[in-house]
């Protein structure tokens, strides 16, 4: 299933991470906007054309080093629809160039809704005479606590257009652990309940390479329990976001990676897209920042798993 | 804060219902559907036509005896970028005609994140020379699983706009008590947990009427918790969705409304949306009959619950 794909371009490119597109308009260099704003005007229609173009020299600097993007809606919804307009144009623009894309929605409803958030978000939509793919992501992610008729939509669509999703387990926020962590009259905390859901649901979706296509997140700000959950969890592949401008390092995700150096994609969004900044350099470098960005990233986290090598 | 705009309308109008606008192409009356395809062709640029016009009329045939609208994000989404275009003018419309807009998103993510989802949803979004508001509703729902730095931001939004929000506490799909009825080791369930979370969350967003500006959202189909969380919640203004289709009746309600009538909004979205099709209505009477069936639904409550007085 879908993770497989994922998980072929990590070992090809022996890079387990994703850059995360989360385009505010603060990190879009000013040549950008002002292009924008001059042919669409200062409205949503010049900042959605804004993020467009910001994100496509991302994707161009950085899709023959990095497997796989993960565009956040909740920065394209900023911008009205015509920024949902620029996410559904930022998806098939990353596709073209060979990445994996995660759409990282936290989608989640009652099972009829949510088959429409499936259909919308990595399946097809039925119209008049035909159906055709809406958003057409990879993979999603989804928030679990509306138990297994909020999550089989989606397993039931990732069967059948060979996609994937990344189940909300441990999120690397500071109050997470508020309903998280609370421990359950069985002895299990609620984070690790969520996880063996995954494990069951899991059977519906099986991979190639021991991984299933219920992928759980887990955050790079709690390396303890990433370590315990990979333990717990040997067949559910995990999105860690948290790595850099959150506060997690190498040595806090290594614990998610099995000894194949397989296991997990690691997110780094603000610290990727706005290296420029951090690095003091000309907005006109943005892209070329990233892509060195992108490659330390790697490199500091290959030093720590060593080789990725499929197993099957 | 907000959510007394919601209680004056019920109030003003003896109404405590809400039409969810949930527009499947199939909800749709073929003449619609028709006109949109031969106009805008059978794309997604047609569908997303269709459910704005099917919505206008619904909206136009109900503003004047149901307060509020609860559009489901998921139903827009499904028809890619020109879907939420029809999401956007949907609620704009909702509002020139006095309707009080929940957007039902049930979004929810870490606090940076969740401050870019309560911009859009609720509050301005920063443009090059002013901020301007992108989707505009009146109310989000809000999936608390990340805890209070997932919630926080909405709450802010929501103080400075006069706009409120939905927490989900107990849904109303036939697996929800997977996570939300676990007991913790405190000896409470995890849905009365969530339940307290939002007492607590209220103070910062209180309201006129007794109810503060954070909602929860709570199930039909679950009676005997609705009730007893109504008990327990009495500051937390309810959306019951589950009435009609999925299951819940008047009876199943009653419960989560307080001595003076008020305490909750109950949702229906296909009973009234499809209430052609049931009474095997012709397609162009479709708006008539959604009419027909609000007005059952608004007795049907009324008989069960009496009148709705504001207390003060």
């Amino acid at each position: 299933m879908s993770l497989d794909r994922l998980i072929e371009k990590i070992t090809a490119m022996q890079n387990p991470t994703v850059v995360g597109l989360d385009p505010l308009l603060s990190y879009i260099p000013e040549h950008i906007k002002k292009a924008a704003w001059e042919q669409y005007g200062e409205g949503f229609d010049g900042a959605a054309h804004a993020v467009e173009l910001f994100n496509r020299e991302i994707i161009d600097a950085v899709c023959d080093i990095v497997p796989a993007v993960k565009p956040q809606c909740a920065y394209y919804e900023l911008y009205g629809w015509q920024g949902v307009r620029a996410l559904s144009r930022t998806i098939a623009y990353a596709k073209s160039k060979g990445m994996f894309v995660i759409t990282d929605g936290k989608r989640n409803d009652i099972g009829s809704t949510m088959t429409a958030y499936a259909d919308a978000h990595l399946g097809l939509t039925g119209l008049e005479s035909e159906e055709q793919p809406a958003f057409d992501g990879d993979a999603l992610t989804v928030n679990g606590y509306l138990g297994s008729d909020g999550v089989m939509p989606v397993i039931n669509v990732c069967k059948q257009q060979d996609k994937g999703l990344f189940m909300l387990v441990k999120t690397s926020n500071p109050s997470s652990g508020e309903l998280q962590d609370k421990q359950t009259a069985d002895g299990i905390k609620i984070y690790e309940l969520m996880g063996a859901l995954c494990e069951t649901w899991r059977e519906a979706l099986p991979g190639k390479y021991g991984y299933s296509g219920v992928g759980c997140v887990v955050g790079a700000t709690y390396p303890a329990q990433l370590k315990e959950l990979r333990g717990k969890l040997p067949h559910s592949f995990f999105l860690v976001p948290g790595y850099g401008a959150q506060g997690g390092g190498a040595k806090d995700v290594a614990g998610g990676f099995d000894q194949n150096g397989l296991g997990a994609v690691v997110n780094s969004s603000r610290a990727v897209l706005c290296a420029y900044q951090k690095r003091g350099a000309d907005g006109e470098a943005f892209a070329e920042c990233a892509r060195e960005e992108a490659l330390c990233m790697r490199d500091e986290l290959m030093a720590e798993i060593g080789e990725i090598k499929i197993k099957v």
